[in-house]
């Protein structure tokens, strides 16, 4: 049998299972004891008021399949940004949300515009369904030059604040975007928007080609839950319904239903946990600037950084030597880059230590 | 705008989305009280060791992401049928396990051959990925004739027990298929195969192309959790693998990983509440073969049958009128049957008192 990358091919496979390059995440490592700050998960655990809807769920009654719609939970997203339902789509993390979008939104003749630094799940979205895009360079400080995306083009999608590099772009030149490009969909991925950013939701009434994407896995702390979502006019949502009709009726478990829910509802523990990573990411950056790293403002639970003085992947492995996670992407432009997740006060204590270790040898 | 179905359609839509016909599944209602016989739900409540590992996450690392290979409930389940990890597939629901088996497996430039009556939502996969579907008619008394399955296909797939007739087929018939159609993967979805079928799980380690998929909705009362598995040789698992990791890194939540493995893990009670379940159909047979029902032999959770002297649309409203939901399916060949779920002893027996006032009237 023919191999990729080592693993076997088999002829039962589809023609685009065998094109295919899957998603590479972030590692989980199956042993304790580790400062994990390389997948951007929150220090902090989910609000007590989701455990208690959770713990609730596993009494309740499992035995029969949940709501379809989720309307509790779209009902509760709906509320906290002041729109309708109707406007509100739910998915299995928004991974799953993003995969629909790209089939049943960005899907079309002409190329996708994204830009060449971002979420690396994007170009294997492409792959999967068939897309095909043009990637726009950022700008050399990453910043993204929204300017450069007028052109003829079948979506746009960028995410916002960036990732990895964290950077965020401003609402007015979003809606600027998005007034210029009517004749296809602006997907604003806001995984991270609650650090320090404004969301674009408030777009979402006055134009019809806006869709925003977020997810409870940061914010929220409840990464280990699954739950995303997605804003925009009523038509992009249905748009998104049709194909998760068409491909999961279910896709959202009880827990995730009222979790999630619980989650969104409690206001004051959601302000307090992210009010403390955004002073954690302050003070790591400060932290970081002063023994040679160069970091890039960032406006996510993580900063983007790379030290004058050490090679990226070394650096990578000495963390890692010591017990310390952190993410090294190999690829041209950022290959010396980390991006750390902003941990607890603790743990960022625990990096800058471990650093000093490191960079004195 | 165009209207599909009364519903306007957007020009942001892709031109599949504009096409897609979308599943609709059993009714879901939102208001309580009602004897619910329509979706095939387990009457019992899961395992209560799952529901302690699922008190246990809500409690736990929810901030964290899951294991994306979800080795634990892969481990519980080559266990219970004691194959490889390797041979294991698992996925959100057995809908996004069967989502993905046609894509990645049942798509070829050949036709994929299938019941005529069967699982309403493989027709909505092959609109969803471009797959030309060849209905094989079940014979009059729905007997899946898998002979007549041995032509140039690029895949086969049915249900086992079939749904909606609640009809098995041997092991002997799936072999032989199974051996004289080499070419191409050969799916058999055992939704129901614990209510009394023998698993074609052993057939695997002989058969390269044959792939079994299941779920915890039905035998193990967890369709609230949204768990389904495949299990078949490495190379297809593998391809399953490849389109999942380009989809969706963690479809599987912490609750679904624990408590799914829980479950598997509880065999006790798995027998325990599986013979209630087929005690109760044999009891609801032999009431409604009593009162002018013709029931189709049945080894699922659920019994399908047509009555004699009654229109099954006016049967289906009558009872709906007394709280009690059954399916009802309006489609060629079927629509004088109805598909009732095997509730608990109290609700069979509800059932059966409400038909004796409809049927008297």
């Amino acid at each position: 049998m023919p191999s990729v990358k080592g693993k076997s091919m088999s002829r039962y496979w589809s023609t685009k299972v065998q094109e295919l390059q899957p998603y590479v995440p972030g590692e989980q490592p199956k042993i304790d004891n580790l400062v994990k700050l390389n997948t951007n998960e929150n220090p902090y655990g989910p609000s007590p008021a989701a455990v208690r809807a959770m713990e609730e769920q596993a009494a309740a009654t499992l035995r029969l399949y949940p709501d379809p719609d989720c309307d509790h939970l779209r009902r509760a997203i709906a509320e906290f940004y002041d729109v309708q339902i109707s406007q509100v789509f739910v998915g299995n993390g928004s991974d799953e949300v993003l995969a629909h979008c790209f089939q049943a939104l960005l899907k079309h003749e002409k190329p996708l515009l994204c830009p060449d630094i971002s979420y690396s799940f994007y170009p294997v979205y492409c792959s999967l369904y068939d897309i095909e895009a043009r990637q726009i360079p950022l700008a050399d400080d990453f910043e993204l030059r929204l300017e450069e995306y007028v052109q003829d083009n079948g979506g746009i999608i960028f995410a916002n604040p960036n990732a990895p590099t964290g950077r965020l772009v401003g609402l007015g030149k979003i809606e600027k975007l998005v007034q210029g490009n009517r004749d296809s969909v602006v997907v604003v991925d806001e995984a991270y928007i609650d650090f320090g950013g404004r969301s674009a939701v408030e777009l979402v009434d006055a134009y019809e080609n806006i869709l925003i994407i977020q997810t409870l896995s940061k914010s929220r702390a409840l990464a280990g839950l699954r739950v995303g979502f997605a804003i925009g006019h009523e038509a992009l949502i249905e748009g998104l319904e049709r194909v998760k009709n068409s491909f999961n009726s279910y896709p959202l478990d009880r827990f995730a239903i009222f979790g999630g829910a619980a989650a969104i509802r409690d206001r004051d523990y959601f302000e307090k946990i992210r009010g403390k990573i955004i002073a954690g990411r302050e003070w790591l950056g400060t932290e970081l600037s002063r023994r040679k790293f160069e970091v890039v403002p960032s406006q996510a639970n993580f900063v983007f950084a790379r030290n004058t003085a050490m090679d990226a992947g070394e650096l990578c492995r000495e963390l890692r030597n010591r017990n310390i996670l952190v993410r090294h992407f190999q690829q041209p432009r950022i290959d010396q880059y980390l991006r750390i997740t902003v941990g607890t006060e603790q743990q960022c204590e625990q990096l800058i230590k471990a650093l000093d270790q490191i960079l004195l040898l």
